[in-house]
């Protein structure tokens, strides 16, 4: 068994935090970096991350969030936001950050800026948000495996008002939807009835299919 | 730096597979048991993989893939399909096979399945689809960083057509749609202009905001 299915054994969606145990910042900053080198769509990163330790701000989040114990009680509470739209502009960014970083472009490289703003033009607003939250969640598959291994506890959480958070937040102004949120910190030593329940998950031969 | 990051300073879509040198089954394994142990919302694991090796299907799929090499070159071609809807009996096969695994059930647990059936009844097919396949991005995430700590190459593809591959698998008699592919293998020795590029995200400042 690899040491990362270890830590995938070990994690589980965390129903009860400790509030007085608190994520040491380096801990927190592995666990953002390793979602800020999360591959995406043409290494576009069409998301961006917010850090919720505001006390009063995570009440109002507890309240559009189903009341959550978890929202208030974690640690540091991670919200994915996508990108509302993928715009030209936005696209350009990206392609114009890239230059600058490896101080060269090609033909094929200006050609495939030239189609994927294309692509995007093409597509509806609300399209362009759905292909951003997908990418999204890439960074969240990440974000899990990242606590696990800073042995910190983790809740991926989509029950709440998402254009209430994003009201919250103020998100609409910087053209972000929230999609996923993601409690970190560390399990109560009692009170989570999860926590010592079997993971379940489908055996392999519901799950893989092999074509030979 | 963690071991975590490391990896994910390691990986990159690999643009040139080397044809004649194929993966372990057993680093083939950890990587798909990764993806099954993935967290997914409410734990319903809302898709499947299929692992083509099958040349001719390969072949097929190159046509409606770009003819991306990649699909050929690879070692394995791994499919992630997601549920086309979320509907009341896949609910309660998930909701039945935890109580079968746990050997018990609790009103709070049976309340919450009623809960998510109610969901996911209100919501039109196409909105518990697209659902499931955020939830299939998680799973991706996971690949990514399962193939990396496996030394094996990736390439992450949403570059298709995905009905037409939804007919090449016969997908849409399972009720699944397919979402995103990613072969799996090792980079050739030459040929892959992106190997000695720098990889490129933006800064944490542009990524991350933290509301203290």
């Amino acid at each position: 068994m690899s040491e990362l299915i270890t830590q995938l054994n070990w994690r589980y969606a965390t129903k009860k935090f400790n509030p007085s145990k608190i994520v040491p910042t380096d801990a927190i900053e592995r666990i953002l970096e390793a979602i800020r080198l999360t591959a995406t769509s043409s290494d576009l990163q069409p998301f961006e991350i917010f850090v919720v330790t505001n006390a009063e701000i995570r009440e109002k989040i507890k309240a559009i969030g189903w009341n959550q114990e978890q929202i208030t009680d974690c640690s540091h509470l991670i919200v994915f936001a996508a990108w509302d739209d993928i715009t030209a502009d936005r696209v350009n960014m990206v392609f114009n950050l890239t230059n600058q970083v490896r101080g060269q472009t090609s033909d094929d490289w200006e050609n495939y800026r030239q189609q994927l703003l294309g692509i995007v033009a093409q597509r509806s607003q609300e399209e362009n948000y759905q292909s951003a939250a997908r990418q999204a969640y890439i960074g969240l598959g990440t974000a899990l495996i990242a606590a696990a291994f800073e042995r910190v506890d983790s809740t991926p959480m989509e029950g709440f008002d998402p254009v209430a958070l994003d009201d919250i937040l103020g998100l609409k102004a910087k053209h972000l939807r929230s999609v996923v949120i993601l409690p970190l910190g560390y399990r109560a030593d009692e009170g989570d009835w999860l926590v010592d329940l079997k993971k379940v998950r489908r055996a392999r031969e519901n799950f893989v299919t092999d074509i030979k």
